[in-house]
């Protein structure tokens, strides 16, 4: 007996059929002896719709209006969602995110969640009712609407979850629960049964997965259990994300992710003294770009060079800033390679188990893949190959730790973008 | 230099093109150099359809839900609408009924509003901005949403202006005013220019014009001036409504209506004694039927006759109170007439012009238009009139108090139901 947040997106409430379904999962949870509080989206492609219809009215719809309309979206879900469930003869009510008090910053479009008002949510409990929460929108302490942004009915239902003090937030969502790469890739791939959120958020970032890491952080700030799970298969668990400190087995590698977005400026012929990659990096991060990998060369004769990754979008405005670097130390060359995909294992296991990073070069090469770049973490290891080897180097990997299984991965609709 | 309130209805904001032509029309008052506050309902069919969403999930929608669910229609207009006038380079900001603070209480599809608070939509005002607010809306002192029922959008404006104290209230609408009668009959029926808020309610009541009753009702009750006009010719005035002590010139009969939903029901042969007409209204009140004209004959042979109309929907109900009534008396007979209108002329100067009623019913005899019972009010007469003979008493009676114009009225889309 305790509280359980559900969470369902848009395409589970796309329509009224699929609204009662929701409603009878809805209704099992609480039928297991659980109260329950159930998040969920505007309906289908709903929130599309509506900025269409705003740009059909002006090119640059003001943010905070853009709110006002969006919002619309999941206080329809909610009033239709409680309607479902009242039908089969349960107490159900809807509440809005100005109703529930989800206050936020006042930043529309994108605004993060700052606290959540609990007393009437807890009074609308223990009266016995199912409560049906908009996700994606709050409200700023001034009665401003606003939304979350990307991620946001997520990052609703975990932080809710997080506020009720909750048992569990389930996650309903197209696919069974969190693959070990994606199915697209590897069809046979195993499906996690417990993941931590470190290796879930590594995998994420890396383009992998399920859920916005925004969700996933919160729910680690918070120490929320997860439950990724499929809305078209109520009895199957799906993968539960909690601490690594509450795992009790776990693989040394839990998943392999690829990233195709990045590109390598190499800085060679750089004089060998303190302060130059200091001046590199300052200079990138002045303009707000991202420097993921990052390796400098042992010196030889007294000449150095820096390797480093940044994202497709950022390489040109990245040049720029790298030539006046160049030209600062009247010395260097620049060499940019557009033909890499980084690959990434993640495991919180790796720290314990010695030689995995062997493993993931030697599968490598065996496979004829060579191995531009290399960095590492706590949890991770990433190398950089060729773009086209990307798709068989992830094919090898999950050969070689072991995350194939006999099954095929389902998954139903588009993967999202995470 | 003022506060005007305006108000557009569903099918002036039906889709982008005419919400840009209902920013322009905002956006003429404004440069008119007074402070706007406009008040829309939702988008064309919006209402309907979200009515018939909740109907596919549950045959009995909650009435709670269904105001959770139909606020949102608002809510996107205002959105909209804000984003339009911003387009056009002004100010603007929508605000939905919590945020307003349109306080009704907490019954919910058909609310009253109890209060609207001004702080927040006087701030707003003196920041500049025209102020975009959500129609037929409102929430209870607990943060529920309402909806006010019938004639909603109507009342907030009114009761927002009246809140404001603000000049006017405009009511934009698919007519270019009031007409003195209804204009499907009459095609070349006057437009009036001024009307009082007496006359105007017993012509809404009777089922000729253009505003619900409720909102007519409130503006008298605050003394709020209300124009009618029309939503495609901004340059015209249409029609003034306001106090009958304002006006400085009026016509004997302001406008002629027709109501050919009601019975006539005729108890004869009952005993004259004191307490028999309190029997019959006081069981049909008990009841909750509402009785229109009541004529008691004059007695004879110590019997009496009461002629009663009701509404064709109550015959049945009615039927059945009248029979223990008759019985009780152990006398009389029940006569029903179903083929029967009622005409009515209206005016606030009548009072001071002997004559008017029998040049009423000259005119119907004129056009052998038997009149089977009369009824009199200060600013109103009404006969009953066979059924088919009714548009003919419209004609004749228009011709008779001058209310025909040279040009023929002009009515776009379809006169709304009220």
């Amino acid at each position: 007996m305790g509280i359980i947040v559900q969470k369902f997106g848009g395409t589970s409430v796309a329509d009224v059929e699929k609204i009662h379904n929701v409603a009878k999962a809805v209704i099992k949870e609480k039928e297991n002896g659980n109260d329950v509080v159930v998040v969920v989206s505007a309906m289908g492609h709903t929130t599309d719709y509506l900025i269409k219809l705003a740009k059909e009215v002006t090119k640059n719809p003001d943010s905070r209006e853009m709110d006002m309309l969006l919002s619309t979206g999941e206080q329809v879900s909610i009033a239709l969602l409680a309607m479902a469930i009242q039908s089969h003869g349960y107490k159900a009510i809807s509440m809005n995110g100005q109703q529930v008090g989800i206050i936020t910053e006042c930043i529309h479009s994108k605004a993060r969640i700052v606290d959540i008002k609990t007393e009437k949510l807890q009074k609308y409990i223990n009266d016995g009712n199912i409560i049906v929460v908009a996700g994606f929108q709050g409200v700023t302490p001034d009665g401003e609407i606003t939304t979350l942004g990307r991620g946001g009915s997520d990052t609703s239902a975990v932080a809710i979850a997080a506020a009720l003090k909750a048992d569990r937030c389930d996650i309903y969502t197209d696919v069974e629960g969190v693959y070990a790469t994606d199915p697209r890739i590897v069809p046979n791939i195993q499906k996690t049964d417990v993941i931590s959120y470190e290796e879930m958020l590594e995998l994420a970032r890396v383009g992998a997965n399920v859920l916005h890491p925004r969700s996933v952080e919160t729910a680690k700030q918070f120490n929320v259990p997860l439950r990724v799970r499929s809305s078209f298969k109520l009895d199957n668990l799906g993968t539960l994300i909690i601490g690594v400190d509450n795992m009790e087995i776990y693989k040394p590698v839990a998943g392999v992710a690829a990233d195709s977005s990045q590109v390598r400026i190499l800085l060679s012929q750089l004089p060998d003294i303190p302060g130059t990659a200091a001046k590199v990096f300052g200079a990138l991060a002045k303009n707000n770009i991202s420097v993921d990998m990052i390796i400098q060369s042992l010196a030889s004769n007294g000449k150095n060079s820096i390797a480093f990754t940044v994202d497709a979008d950022d390489l040109d405005s990245a040049l720029n800033i790298i030539n006046n670097v160049k030209n600062e130390f009247n010395s260097g060359e620049i060499l940019i390679d557009e033909n890499i995909s980084k690959v990434s294992i993640v495991g919180a296991g790796m720290v314990d188990r010695p030689g995995i990073a062997a493993d993931m070069f030697r599968a490598l090469a065996d496979n004829n893949i060579n191995i531009k770049m290399i960095s590492t973490s706590e949890i991770k290891i990433s190398c950089l190959v060729e773009k086209d080897k990307a798709n068989n180097a992830i094919k090898a990997l999950c050969k070689e730790f072991g995350l194939e299984s006999e099954e095929m991965a389902v998954v139903k609709g588009d993967l999202p973008n995470v």
